[in-house]
């Protein structure tokens, strides 16, 4: 057997009596000084927040537990029905749909964004680069992540809400400004309105908070466990997953017996 | 086909312009208002928290996000290089091992906390009531949960940092006091000392900020996502889950081979 | 660090020129020579099945191989349709579900048929030790696992399917005789009829083949896992999730708007 | 709420009195007739297998059932230490790694095969076909998937053994043929011996039986389902997860305390 590398890890590390997490005292400087979203900001960063971005990166994060009967929600009332013994197994089944599909709409906006533009602080005509962008993605074929909603209309309440935290928060610069420029343009060629989504917020303000675009996604998925947790405990309150198999199963028994 | 009882939750629902959560108005209360923290409060709860409870709360869901290379951070990563396209899943199969051996002590210290006091104002004698505890877990074989630990010695530093907490915010009442005797009786009949540990410090402020026992280990949950999501971020950057599986395959196939 | 236990595994190693499993050489001993259910047999019980258990083994793994949209499939469907590029985790999701209320009756008739008799062989009167069973545990509160089925009346028809083949191949002794004492003795004292299940079926001739109660179990797991890959191959072809999912949220959005 | 397509699946339906499996009589045609090999090819192609496919077939399953410590047994195990109570969501945790590195190869090699040569008939010079693929390949900074192995050197043992099973079964046609001139090529170009191994000879087996390369991957979910299990239940009995983690534990906490 060849030698590896030695094992490391740079998150945490104990003895017998000292705790350490991200460089810091888990004892002295984290318990009840730190709150759960800036230990996230922490865990993601590698530093606590300042309290602007501390405020504007938990609305992201909050904007993103709860959105009702998703279907990570439902695989996890479903999951917990079969084994109510094994609440982590349902919300970890709920998390594994979190996907390209969900969550990669917005881990594609924040990409679009970041690739465009490496450096929020260089000056350029925000302008003139969406209509760059989007001439490309629709030449591709590609959709304009982060814009539209098939609910909300005409706009998504959520993105008036965010973006006012990112600008009393000054965060509410370049990228935010190009999320809104590619929205315009894109309903400007498409024809219709297609304002930008909570999806698109959040992009933009991640990258206004410097997240790298490949951790965005890890924003969704730990919000997004905190609100699986909450569906699995109103399963065992309030259960819906046997009416819910129930129907579908007898839908499509209908259809074969037709 | 049999009726069945509508499906319906209350935790979430949309309109086309705005989106309810546990009762609040989502983009006029919380986006922006309340922290992450909180926000878990919230859904575990069914109400925001005060500022003592915010912080009693914090403290405990923070103290479970990291510990490092733990069994559940070592299956996300191993996940991860196996899938690195699915991060999602990496965290979800994580998530999967915090069961009852882990997680299940400090809902199990909760439920007996819970169970030997319902109502945390009554007057009781809490010495009483601990010695008649330990006597009956010990006669029946079982350890009592939440005191001791195999690496923090002589004490597990997270304890007094909790319990500071607690004092700090009103929540170090009855739990508290019958936690502390419980470990002082067990170390006493044991004959070492059996601090109280993290688990079981967390158990009791839990129990004074009213979580049921049987939502305890939803805390545990939403942390520890949290916490793996950091891990699957540096597996990403700074792999180990390969020498990993080496180091692991090759003292098994040695042990044949010898 | 102390010193452990060397990390030893008697399933599998490999050295350069040779694949060895469960004591067999991969190469010579199995590939092209023994099929997926008698491997799956050997995986289980550490050795090749003869050809009457290799047809009475693969019946009961067959018959637990697809239920149409149970809980787990719809689980396994509505993840892939958040991460079609993940459909291992769509699988492995769906399998979270397969806890103590699905595969559990399975396994608890199990339990039940082989704790009442240890020794497949011992001569005993089945009809008053199921009389013997039946009262202790309709004493107990409890449900006899493995009897009724709420769609199947009056009989569930795999259990004569199942029955027979354990006759032709010489595995309908005792436990068989017990299940279906146990069935009768169920239904003369509750008023109805309770024949035997696939389930009850399952666990009696997995107890004729001397498969301990606690591996029954993992008969459902890989059976499923098969069902599973289909349901999601389907998914991609033919979906289904995304219409379930609307159904599910619109009733339960027509319910709060009501 | 939106009218929508009616649910429906054609895997599978119930009657009181007669469960439909891929159009097949379950309790008819089925239990007792099938086995799960080839249960299993039923599922993944909506046919029985004649005898010759079903030897072919059985033989590339039963080949990727066990590979000893994988990443995928060592978190299965993991996340079982964790949570005994849960042993599907054990094997659930360890089929998310199922991805893209581990089983991608050769889904990549079936894809690679089935793109090249999309009638399996077609008349064709194969040596000109492989020349021409790897350099495209070579030329786009790609490897070749299904060839060289890290461990089993001169040659993989399971593909002489699975191509003896092609010849014998008559599946030994023009992706047998490529998949082997791919490996001369590639061997020839970069200067090493690369012959063709497991995952190489799995996906032209696979192809010459027609599976299409997207369901591939799904032979593998499966197989290795059966393979977690074993290692699940060798886990209770003889544990190795709490050493393993011990020693990555150890290994990390001694280089930060060096």
């Amino acid at each position: 057997m060849a030698k590896h590398k030695p094992i490391s890890s740079d998150i945490a590390w104990s003895t017998t009596d000292k705790i350490t997490v991200k460089g810091l005292d888990l004892c002295q400087d984290i318990l009840g000084k730190v709150s759960l979203g800036d230990m996230a900001f922490l865990e993601l960063t590698d530093r606590l927040p300042t309290p602007q971005e501390s405020r504007a990166f938990n609305a992201i994060a909050v904007a993103l537990v709860e959105h009702g009967l998703t279907p990570s929600a439902i695989v996890a009332r479903m999951t917990l029905a079969g084994a109510p013994e094994a609440m982590q197994a349902a919300v970890g089944a709920g998390l594994c749909g979190l996907g390209s599909v969900f969550v990669g709409s917005m881990e594609n906006a924040a990409r679009l964004l970041q690739q465009a533009l490496p450096d929020k602080n260089q000056s350029i005509d925000i302008g003139a680069l969406a209509v760059q962008i989007v001439d490309r993605e629709l030449a591709a074929g590609r959709n304009i992540p982060g814009i539209g909603h098939h609910i909300h209309k005409p706009i998504d309440p959520r993105t008036p809400a965010l973006f006012a935290v990112a600008r009393e928060t000054g965060f509410s610069g370049q990228y935010v400004q190009l999320m809104n420029a590619l929205a315009e343009e894109a309903g400007r060629r498409l024809g219709k309105s297609l304002p930008v989504n909570a999806t698109g917020a959040i992009a933009a303000i991640a990258s206004e908070l410097e997240v790298p675009w490949d951790v965005v996604r890890g924003i969704g998925v730990m919000a997004r466990a905190i609100g699986l947790v909450a569906h699995v405990l109103e399963e065992f309150r309030n259960p819906l997953a046997r009416q819910a198999k129930a129907m579908i199963e007898g839908q499509a028994t209908a259809h074969h017996l037709a």
